[in-house]
């Protein structure tokens, strides 16, 4: 095949996932405007005047954009989770419109004007600052992921979520901007003997975790900020706790309170939640750190090619760890592997975006993707992750699954979501 | 003063100018809700469940966030720009919904699935491209700023602007993603005499300006993402060009025709418009890069500092020549210069954002930032901008004033707009 052929091959092929997503979201219009403000379409739209520039504003997204983050059908909505939609993400940055959520006791409402934390237990001198006082404080700002460590939980024993917001959309990146947490640490003064602090939030559920002392004075941030404003009310408005590379729950919400001890709280959350039964009996307790996990996120399950020809491969990866090494992609399950691009900047703790050009020859094909972050760690199969931490819930494992993503394209183009080790 | 006296002074000294805007914002709040969905606000939000999360949702900030772009009062609000709100800016990323507008013909409003790019002139084949032909293409994502020509253009002969808003909020950084042009124009096949492209815009005003085939081929985007999602409709929605580095204008919004020839096309915006009118009677023309700048963003002004202590400055540094190297802050008019602490990443053709801790003595100062970036060039002085370039319009010069901005902070904490050089 001459180049120009590709060249030409390349554009003559056959609708990609995307058109099909396009489709699905006319189609999901009429029942969400999900925040976006109607305008007229003209025939033409360089035959007219566009709409006037608002004297003030604060700009919305396409009225035909529909993408939307789904919510999990748990008991309740307050105690509940939505996915952001992977299939359609681009770049690294998540919209903080499609910032996945978790909550336990639904959003709190919180007045800054009102709000304050207190620092306080084996300190020199309690503290209490207000929103205010921390703004003056010298800030930080960091491009990171967080992820749910319940992402993927309905993937243990049986691949169920038909699409990759389902199975992985549980994680998200931002630019978090706020006070290195070390300063107000020193301000307060720590006793020698201080080894974890608590953090506590302020909304109905009262999250609660420990935090190793010595994590809290190497990166840990006190954010206001997020993709260049407040941060939203359901990250936890006015101030969060980011604790970089560790599992979401622990970035507390609506942060109120911090209290120094010498030893780990056992709170509700790290006794009988957020631990991960083993076969021998023993849980795992305290597994803080997300580890290496990479998703492809286009094509993915539920899309469909229609035809056969060129199209790109691309995807996430991320690490608790630090920076994303390499991702190698196979397109037969796992037989061959091609080392993908990653795009740059690759920062630690922060989605990568990886991508690969790929002819597709109309025939039946297995995807998956591999990475391997900067401690030399690499993706595990789901096999091998089975190996170690078994099958005790009633979906299998719960915690912590960060096992090799397979998608399954039929000779119909039909992408599914499969289990291939 | 011992290091623990200086902590204690820090935390007690007064209101920063964070503190000032926070009060703005709660005055505006009754004016206009901008967007955010109000919510009823608890006594203790952690006495109580917050509000479920919902099924499908695209998610919106706090009720009590209020920052806005604010427009220039233009002729018609169709031709005008609107400011990105800079004073209460942090890290690198604008809020999309933020991002600085420039039309010339209001915000156009096309249908994703009706739009295409034409691709003509001296070229092997015609192509026209849908959306879905250019969402195959593999796709690229950079972090970059874009700035109007004309930010700043009030400040040339007198300190006009009250804030850093209307003094440099024409300029916004957001993650783009989109095609490469130069695969476009590969696969198109470029005659050996191609020059220029032409880059047409589908709003009213249909915006043409002529981009050199050198840049076209090293780095332009066919931008379809922004921040994530696809791109914002006063952004050209659903597909604009990205000239990194280039003056606002040449990026085309609301894309539809490329047209590849062997000169120029000289069009209005080359001829009468985007020039600079030099002392000599002569006028620069083709004013391409927008030259390395910074300024210094809080405090700024119209913000009050309400007694002396510490507090950050902070600000924006940007190069379309590349990455920003340096900024050095001075507090005493530029006699004396510190090295303000860059955030990383840097990245080339991208905000950075600077800072300095700085205590104020309660004395008469004058803030100012200066830039040196990857070339080596350092940003000038207004006196030195205006010996070269002259003051020939009503306003003094229009386009591309990068000087250095000086705000004086007076006795009693005011700080403003002042010509300082």
């Amino acid at each position: 095949m001459s180049r120009s052929t590709g060249r030409r091959r390349f554009m003559a092929g056959t609708v990609a996932a995307v058109g099909a997503a396009a489709v699905l979201a006319r189609d999901a219009r009429a029942a969400a405007s999900l925040g976006a403000t109607e305008h007229e379409v003209p025939e033409d739209a360089s035959k007219t005047q566009g709409y006037p520039l608002a004297d003030e504003s604060y700009g919305t997204r396409s009225q035909f954009e529909t993408e939307a983050r789904t919510r999990f059908k748990t008991a309740t909505p307050q105690s509940s989770w939505t996915f952001t939609p992977l299939q359609d993400s681009v770049g690294i940055i998540t919209p903080s419109g499609l910032h996945f959520e978790r909550s336990h006791a639904g959003t709190a409402v919180v007045d800054p004007s009102k709000h304050s934390l207190f620092v306080h237990g084996m300190v020199a001198q309690p503290r209490k600052y207000t929103m205010r006082d921390l703004r003056r404080f010298p800030s930080v700002s960091r491009i990171l992921f967080l992820e749910c460590s319940g992402n993927g939980l309905t993937e243990w024993s049986k691949p169920t979520m038909p699409t990759v917001q389902g199975t992985h959309g549980l994680t998200s990146t931002s630019e978090w901007t706020g006070v290195p947490l070390a300063m107000i640490l020193r301000e307060a003064g720590l006793h020698s003997g201080a080894r974890w602090v608590l953090a506590e939030g302020g909304d109905g559920a009262a999250m609660t975790r420990s935090i190793p002392i010595e994590k809290a004075m190497k990166d840990c941030l006190l954010a206001y900020g997020q993709n260049g404003e407040a941060i939203r009310p359901e990250q936890g408005y006015p101030l969060r706790l980011l604790v970089p590379g560790f599992e979401g729950n622990m970035n507390i919400k609506w942060l109120r309170r911090l209290e120094i001890a010498d030893m780990p709280f056992m709170t509700r959350e790290e006794t009988s939640k957020y631990t991960d039964l083993l076969p021998s009996g023993k849980a795992r307790q305290f597994t803080f750190e997300m580890e290496a996990k990479s998703v492809i996120t286009a094509p993915s399950g539920d899309m469909t090619l229609d035809g056969p020809g060129f199209r790109e491969i691309t995807g996430l990866a991320w690490s608790g760890h630090g920076a994303i090494r390499r991702v190698d992609v196979s397109t037969d399950g796992g037989r061959n592997w091609r080392p993908a691009v990653l795009q740059n900047p690759v920062l630690p703790v922060c989605h990568t975006r990886f991508r690969l050009p790929w002819r597709w020859d109309g025939k039946e094909a297995i995807l998956q993707s591999r990475c391997t972050d900067e401690t030399g760690y690499v993706q595990p199969t789901l096999g091998q992750l089975i190996a170690l931490r078994g099958l005790n819930g009633p979906l299998g494992s719960v915690y912590h699954l960060n096992a090799i993503q397979s998608w399954h394209v039929a000779s119909d183009g039909k992408v599914t979501n499969v289990h291939h080790y």
